[in-house]
């Protein structure tokens, strides 16, 4: 792809209202661009890094044996009525009302809805059990939108929901969505923690999130530096240096925590309320268990970039990177230069996802750029080109190496 | 995949507002259901369609220089104000207030949002061309919602939108991009026809819908036998069996169309409006010339049924089919019958998509919810599975033999 058509608009100064580095270096990488508060678009660059989440999320549900639909964003309030989350939600509830003054709502989560799709049709333990999915946006009308896709107003997110027979078979899914969880967050580049947290307005007898440490984020986490012992601090009153209860050898350490993904098992609190009863074995009606599982895609890019950058930079986790491969050809003018840079993103595109910085831009300009959109491999071609080298960078080990041109193709 | 696992809830009878075969076969077939009126969940094998009718765009728009982005679907009223359309637009459009009673909309198009989103970043006639698309939820509150995904209030679109520093560029990626779309829509399995229409809400100064000729839709259509002619009846004034104006053999015919697509050369319409300018080779402050560009996702996916159907079963297009096999093992608990499916299942998996019918249903449910379903490639596992064959269907052909299990990689 050429970076021209591509249009990554880069800006030298992040906007005044960014507070956090990875909200900076959104804005200035070109990944991201305000349109309302709390509202943003995915330019170009953020959203391949977005799709590339979401590809990483289908794959690891399918293989998993859950299905993919769509459902609507506008929910009509007879849904939230039969659940009783019409009165109970706060003003964070986007609400409107049609052409003909009927109420709706933007979804913060889906409960009611997927209810409602499988009220009808899951009549029997034989249908059990049952995993639907969604990547889909979402809204919640935030007091205070801050920290860019951190706190949004619309957001992407995948939303799963589960449906057993029992209660043993949703602990079996709870805990085959949690290790799930565990494996999407690391292809994509991060460490998680494991926090017990409270049910809120979703409801159910079991929640946890999932935490990325850092320094920014909404909560503070207590977690054990050699266990995996992690809680809310404000739960579990440890500080800093304090000895750690589930571990001998552990002592608590302090972060900020990103929050990435939750799930809940909410049991029949949607499935009571809103009517969905199956047929067990033994022939009796009872009411769905049901299990919902959260994760933030928008949310994830950011913490990914919090977690891989600093001031001026951004270096993309592997499976996430916009683009495998960075071409830089310093002089646009020069025909040997064009030659080989065209001749090298023949070779390499086959294989890998490239980006060539075509720009009639000087050197400077293109380095500094091609550091914010943090692309994981770089090849520069510079005044060696004359004797059939180019420069190799990998900015994972930071290593720099003079390579010829006829080689490339085994650096990766 | 399993059907077991996929959920696809068929239905014996359509939905009694079901007016037009696509809306009653979709619902019955498991593809949609409705949660609003207008308003529609894609069910797991709705959802793989229209994934397929996604890829299929991004690959078409990607290979001719396009990027993708993604712009939110909430857009605040002063966009809207800077263009006028604030004021403009009709109960169509959905406004809603946030909590602090700022204005904003659920967007059916994207002028205002693009234009805010390059205008202080395309500086230079050297910045252009630009084209940047994005496949996105759209909303349009319609009167009277109705003929399923055909007129429904929540909608997925693609939407392309190209900048240009002359009137012949936006020339030149109109007849592109109108090629484009004729492209997409065959891989699709549809036939098109062009027909100018006025600009409407949007503006500009030329458009043209993209029709695919039906027994239902929104207008009617004069077309040729012979020739491309194609007009909407109401302004060609022309009838069936009239003479064609522009072709000597060819005679008028008429049909509905559904439109599912729409190109506009907007000019500097918004540009102007809303302060988009450029510097050109000349040094001069001009506004951008622009170009817009919709394709209906889902509606595609419904001209797609209503084309390749009768009333009791759709035979998908290749390209957009949910799955590439069935496999109907008829009785799931003999032990010869399954060892035969988890085979046939197994050699198919690599390299086409395979669902399999293992609910212990009855065959006569199997066979109609196979029709319903609408996979073009069938092999049933029935009594000829002692003497190791199985029955092959080709549904576009109709073509039907029994096969060794041996041969089943070779018909592929």
């Amino acid at each position: 792809m050429k970076q021209s058509l591509l249009f990554v608009p880069t800006l030298k100064d992040a906007p005044k209202d960014a507070e956090v580095k990875s909200h900076k270096l959104m804005a200035r990488s070109g990944l991201i661009k305000q349109t309302a508060s709390g509202i943003y678009t995915y330019l170009p660059l953020g959203n391949r890094v977005m799709k590339n989440i979401e590809r990483i999320i289908r794959e690891e549900h399918d293989k998993r044996g859950c299905s993919e639909l769509l459902m609507p964003a506008i929910q009509p309030r007879d849904l939230w009525e039969e659940s009783g989350r019409w009165g109970e939600y706060g003003p964070e509830l986007m609400r409107l009302k049609d052409r003909k003054d009927r109420d709706f709502c933007l979804g913060p989560t889906h409960e009611e809805v997927i209810t409602h799709v499988v009220r009808d049709h899951i009549n029997s333990y034989k249908k059990l059990p049952l995993a639907l999915y969604q990547i889909q946006t979402k809204y919640r009308d935030e007091l205070r939108p801050r920290f860019g896709l951190m706190r949004g107003r619309e957001f992407v997110m995948k939303d799963l929901y589960t449906f057993h027979d029992h209660e043993d078979d949703l602990e079996k899914w709870y805990k085959l969505i949690s290790e799930t969880y565990r494996i999407i967050f690391k292809r994509c580049g991060l460490e998680t923690k494991i926090v017990s947290s409270d049910t809120g307005q979703i409801g159910g007898s079991q929640a946890d999130e999932f935490m990325v440490m850092s320094e920014v984020g909404e909560d503070t986490i207590s977690y054990c530096d050699t266990c995996e012992y992690a809680a809310n601090k404000e739960f579990s009153g440890l500080a800093a240096g304090d000895a750690c209860p589930e571990c001998v050898k552990g002592t608590i350490k302090e972060a900020k925590g990103i929050e990435v993904g939750n799930i809940f098992k909410l049991g029949t609190k949607y499935s009571t309320s809103m009517n969905a009863y199956f047929t067990d074995k033994d022939g009796q009606s009872k009411p769905l268990i049901m299990g919902c599982y959260g994760l933030g895609v928008s949310r994830t890019m950011m913490a990914a970039v919090e977690q891989h950058s600093d001031d001026n930079s951004i270096v993309w986790p592997e499976e996430i990177a916009p683009f495998d491969v960075h071409i830089l050809p310093l002089k646009v003018d020069d025909e040997e230069t064009i030659a080989a840079s065209d001749a090298i993103y023949k070779e390499l595109s086959g294989s890998k996802e490239v980006l060539i910085d075509d720009r009639p831009e000087r050197p400077g300009i293109k380095f500094k750029d091609a550091d914010l959109i943090g692309i994981p491999y770089r090849i520069i071609i510079g005044k060696d080109i004359k004797d059939g080298k180019v420069e190799f960078i990998n900015r994972y080990t930071g290593e720099k190496k003079l390579v010829e041109t006829t080689e490339i193709s085994r650096l990766f």
